[in-house]
């Protein structure tokens, strides 16, 4: 197909197209004239990749080559593949080293994974970004004198357990294991917002359960 | 207590406490000379929640004091004065009214409510900030061609319903009603990223399960 088709195909305007061909995050078509390429399916998955880390995922454009790399690196296993994706993700802020607290919610969060027995988790540790976003969450509520000891952490890791076998899947419904790594990176941005906002709306519907007085309800 | 010892107490700044005080969303203390007034625990718990409400939740300041006055308001059932303080919060984006995704988004939130059946949500619907962010996010999952339909949705609205007792249960180990309105604005918040970065070690747990060529597991 040519550049139009793509565009069209993909959802992405041609000048984006051709900045993604300039960075090198999208291979150059088939040459057929002086001013003309061909491009087929194996470019528009890849624009879909793209699409996925940058757009949603807002991931800047030297790690979305990176991990662009990594994904399509067939002597990594897929696990590995998945992982190089979505680490790329922004996650939220970092633990602060010299805060005291930081320190006990880092024997917290390990105390917990050790729990729920993530063995993965806790080899990657302080590795993982996700794992020092969850310390520097647990340090905020630590500082603010909120609950958030193991006891209290334990059955949002247990739902998080079950929430992660209904992404993944999702994920595996796709049909290919590109599909699948962009999928990835696209369903862990995507269903952030509509996580968040379902738990919002079943606390309404908990606290008028719980709370609304009974002659009103 | 003096001035001094409320700031030290509740961990906010003398410059902030008199901020509070200027902009009405603290009650003056009992005034002794000409230069000191008097503080006590109301003006303690006051603080609290001013502060989850504005230094976590980032609402704006004539927000936070229509919540308060509604927080305070013992006329109003406790599940309303939850509902007053965790509705200021901001959520995610809002539905682009002219975007033919919106509405069919909007159908797939109102089938998904009537099938977890959380009567409370349906009524308030379009009012209720999460649902609009709701809506917003799966018409972006429509436009983009990810899975999105109600049979999808269900189980994150069935753990979010899960979510909500645990952590209505939380607000609960609160012992006074007011501490239980902080409480519910602070730990909103501030399990957000709990809940995220728990979602993406699970992601990692799980796919490591699946995933691993065995012989490396």
């Amino acid at each position: 197909m040519r550049l139009s088709e793509l565009s069209e195909r993909s959802g992405v305007s041609t000048a984006t197209i051709k900045y993604y061909l300039r960075e090198g995050l999208l291979q150059p078509g088939r040459r057929v004239s002086a001013t003309q390429a061909e491009y087929d399916d194996t470019h528009l998955r890849r624009l879909r990749l793209v699409r996925a880390l940058i757009q949603l995922g807002k991931v800047p454009v030297a790690t979305a080559r990176e991990v662009i790399a990594a994904a399509e690196d067939e002597s990594l296993d897929h696990h590995l593949r998945l992982g190089a994706a979505t680490w790329a993700l922004p996650t939220g802020p970092e633990p602060d080293e010299d805060d005291p607290e930081a320190a006990a919610a880092g024997r917290t969060v390990s105390a917990l994974l050790q729990h729920v027995g993530w063995r993965h988790d806790q080899e990657l540790g302080e590795l993982s970004p996700a794992y020092r976003t969850l310390v520097a969450a647990v340090a905020a509520l630590r500082r603010l004198g909120y609950p958030c000891g193991v006891a209290h952490l334990l059955p949002y890791a247990r739902l998080a357990g079950q929430l992660a076998v209904t992404d993944l899947d999702l994920i595996e419904e796709q049909p290919t294991k590109a599909g699948q790594i962009e999928a990835a990176v696209a369903l862990t941005v995507l269903y952030e917002p509509v996580l968040l906002s379902l738990r919002r709306l079943a606390h309404s519907e908990e606290s008028a359960r719980r709370f609304t007085d009974t002659d009103e309800a």
